[in-house]
């Protein structure tokens, strides 16, 4: 025996893909899930399995959705106003969501630029905003990116294209600590950093 | 949105069964799934599926098994000697198979004796463990549990299991570090432990 039996190497194996996970951790999880909780284990497969070939993205603000288009951008009273606040991930989306300040849409970019990872303008669907500018659907947009460089970079790169299509922009206030991850500042912090956006 | 989409809440929430998993690195793990490994992520489902429902324990040696024997316990080669050495699981067995020093067969006792968390002699299999001694199978026993409370304590236990039926038992040197786990030691310090086993 230089391994585990087929099927739990397998296991141990395949856990290894979740990030952060190394070998010592793969074999502690699936021990603990075959040892005290298998009913566990089987729902977190089947959550997997539904997940991975349903979650798809919404078609106009590219969240994580499971129909063409995501509750928010469903809903007509988010579009009254026209605003559209540009984050980094859903978990920053959430995030703002949670505060309950703002009340327009989302455009949710899943990433930054990064030329060096060959993330481009269209990996981050700016395609597709550039539409909502072009149906003429955007009166503001806020840039709700993280403060580090490739955020800013990001940042600066949809300002200019908003200042091409005389769309007025503004970037959330540096409230956020410099360096961190929006996700995880607190919902005062991020409040105040929504109301003391300036003009970007 | 209070939440995620309702799929991915899902997947978050089912991955919280995981040891070590919080709720915001069960986030990150399902992002980075979705955004970047939905193959990786599948395999994983199947995986989850396949172990939890097939993969039990050697009638035996109680080590994970999808046979009725694992293949230590089924070849006649391991049974030579009649030695059994007793681990606490099968990482630990793993660690010891890979230090290549022992040929006999093991016996797993998949936990230690706990009277706190309800563990008896039962739910170690320790009646098995008896039956092979009725069955004059066992000529010597190594105890090879971890040096912690729990492990030492079940190791007497075992050994006046053994002194009662006059079976041979010793227990694996104190090379390996006081407090630590078993698991972790590197083959060398373990093949010393081994070697330098002392009457119990
Ligand atoms: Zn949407
Ligand atoms: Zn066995």
């Amino acid at each position: 025996m230089s391994r585990f039996t087929p099927l739990l190497q397998q296991l141990i194996d395949a856990l290894r893909v979740l990030p952060g996970v190394g070998p010592k951790s793969a074999q502690r999880m699936a021990f603990a899930l075959l040892e005290r909780n298998r009913e566990g284990g089987l729902q977190l497969g089947a959550a997997l399995n539904a997940a991975m070939t349903k979650v798809g993205h919404c078609q106009q603000c590219r969240t994580f959705s499971e129909t063409d288009l995501c509750s928010i951008c469903a809903d007509p009273a988010r579009a009254e106003d026209g605003i559209i606040c540009v984050v980094g991930s859903a978990a920053d989306q959430l995030a703002i969501e949670q505060t309950g300040q703002f009340s327009g849409r989302y455009f949710v970019l899943q990433g930054y630029l990064s030329p060096l990872d060959g993330i481009g303008p269209q990996d981050l669907g700016l395609d597709k905003l550039q539409q909502l500018f072009a149906d003429n659907k955007v009166q503001e947009l806020i840039l709700a990116t993280n403060p580090t460089v490739e955020g800013d970079a990001t940042a600066f790169y949809i300002a200019e294209l908003c200042h091409r299509q005389n769309v007025k922009v503004s970037r959330i206030a540096q409230g956020i600590p410099v360096g961190g991850e929006l996700e995880f500042v607190d919902g005062t912090t991020l409040s105040h950093a929504f109301s003391g956006r300036k003009a970007f």
